[in-house]
């Protein structure tokens, strides 16, 4: 099956996909806002920013043009940042059809709205077919087809199906999955857990300290996402711990690198600003805070991340707060659940 | 709250422990079974082969007589291989009251028997309360009080709460758990895991396809759990998945490197000769193949590394079967338990 592919953005992940689905045979429009980017693409074949040294197969054909890079397009692949992903669709939409399928492998919520992407994908979109791409997934290593899965969620299986069908090959694993919810919020709150992990790193703590962040980190995304209607079993899965793996612990997160930088005393904008890129986790934990108050759910080292980045708290004395927390029994719902009379 | 405790076993994490302990003002017996290492540990008061670098604080004192050593003791901490626990403790018994506390530090199963520490231990002092100690912890780090996490787990309530006043310090936070044989499989199985994310590295895979790994790993160790009694929640904790991260990602993990050095073509006893220690993993990778097909729970990483292990298979071929598998849900569980028409 070969399809025609439009790729909206051409950041790392957006070029990263474009190589993997041109490598499968599709015809690929990739299409990016920049102008000096997308002539410095035409002439280079690579995108030297983003993923320097992997060469573009002939079968991308670049765009600075929205409306001709649509052009027959089977599906429309959203890779720009989450906040950008709305005003991107309004500037799009009248070369949409409703036919068309949309997939979404941004990360994050909608800073203004709160709003989920596939929530904001519907309010613009509401007639067309949507996916979430999702899943432990450095851009750095599927462009170099290095063993990879990826999770497709969808409320439709045959959607979920057709995407899957598009994208997996030897390398890249694509599993489906029918909690949109739970893909969608895994994806985008991880990111604020590999600003903690960073932190941790900065400060100089080691591995003992950052696997317990992770552990109940992903225990807090579980809560807020249970709460919003998510299935719990997939924070359990690759979109869910496995994402919040790989982002924790990979020097190819910006998330991370940006929470390393802030934990060896970086002010937020030195740090994002030598990132370079958009770091999605810095959004993502504003909203995130907001959430858990809108769902009065317990959600501590989201709450300590958004003082260290909101509120100018010490990031020792956050992070010391987390390791002190009075809990004394590791799981209080084991306990709970069973009425141990313990 | 100062109490005698009696150390058995003086490798990595038994002399961090006593390090640990030493600090709170404990009175600590450190024995050793190894004259040699006995002698050059009185001399240097420093631990040279296994932690280099840390001395040992003076309320610590070095026992090469079982017996001396755990005379007066409240608590006896063992941190011997789990192959060693059964003989290590007929050899000590005669000197052990019914009174005093067991706490395991072993992460392992007894290859003979494929019984837990705790049963093991149950067989041979059956009067004694008991206690497991596990959790995301490197010795490395403990021992230079760098923060850390652990999760003390006993049937008895008022036990797993006294071991837990026993340890717990600003640096060193201890959770409590009542289940016992969650807290033993995580800390034993995650062996396993760790070896296959070696082994993945060795190769030469990114990031992306150990996240994968883990993932899978931690599922099919929660699965063999539930079917041997243990709350299907612990595996989501710091013994379960915490310590899987920590062991999976860590240049600490004699097991992730023995399993990077097999991923890179060694034979198997070429590997655990150069790591030096005993790598708890090998012998666990038998012991939990044999307990999948006794409990008839299908655990496909398992399986793949006890035939890399103990069947010569060739490890590009296992870990490519591991990412070929046929699955296409995410997580059949999700749409099997719901029932969902999807």
């Amino acid at each position: 099956m070969k399809s025609n592919i439009c790729v909206i953005g051409a950041g790392s992940w957006g070029t990263a996909l474009s190589i993997s689905l041109a490598k499968k045979g599709h015809n690929i429009n990739l299409w990016m806002r920049r102008e000096e980017q997308w002539l410095k693409m035409q002439e280079t074949r690579e995108n030297i920013k983003y993923l320097p040294g992997v060469l573009l197969p002939d079968n991308i054909k670049l765009h600075h043009n929205i409306h001709k890079a649509l052009e027959n397009a089977d599906v429309i692949l959203l890779t720009v940042s989450s906040q950008g992903v709305r005003q991107t669709i309004c500037q799009a939409k009248a070369s949409i059809g409703n036919h068309q399928i949309i997939v979404n492998a941004a990360k994050g919520l909608e800073n203004a709205t709160l709003l989920r992407i596939s929530e904001v994908v519907s309010q613009e979109l509401p007639q067309n077919p949507y996916a979430v791409l999702s899943g432990p997934s450095h851009a750095e290593e599927v462009c170099r087809d290095m063993p990879t899965t990826l999770v497709v969620a969808s409320h439709k299986k045959s959607t979920a199906e057709y995407v899957q069908d598009i994208f997996i090959s030897p390398k890249l694993r694509v599993y489906t999955n029918p909690d949109v919810i739970g893909v969608e919020l895994g994806g985008a709150l991880k990111n604020v857990i590999a600003l903690g992990a960073g932190i941790s790193d900065g400060l100089g703590f080691g591995d003992n300290a950052k696997a317990a962040l992770m552990t109940r980190g992903i225990r807090e995304i579980a809560r807020l996402g249970q709460v919003m209607g998510a299935d719990i079993a997939t924070f359990a899965g690759l979109s869910g711990i496995g994402d919040l793996i790989v982002t924790c612990t990979s020097m190819h997160s910006r998330n991370r690198r940006c929470g390393i930088q802030i934990g060896q005393g970086k002010k937020l904008e030195e740090a994002t600003q030598s990132i370079g890129m958009v770091v999605e986790g810095v959004v993502t934990t504003k909203v995130a805070y907001e959430l858990s108050k809108k769902y009065n759910v317990e959600m501590p080292i989201t709450a300590e991340i958004y003082k260290i980045l909101y509120e100018n708290k010490d990031v020792k004395e956050a992070v010391v707060n987390l390791m002190m927390r009075s809990r004394t029994h590791e799981m209080e719902e084991i306990v709970a659940n069973k009425h141990i009379e313990w």
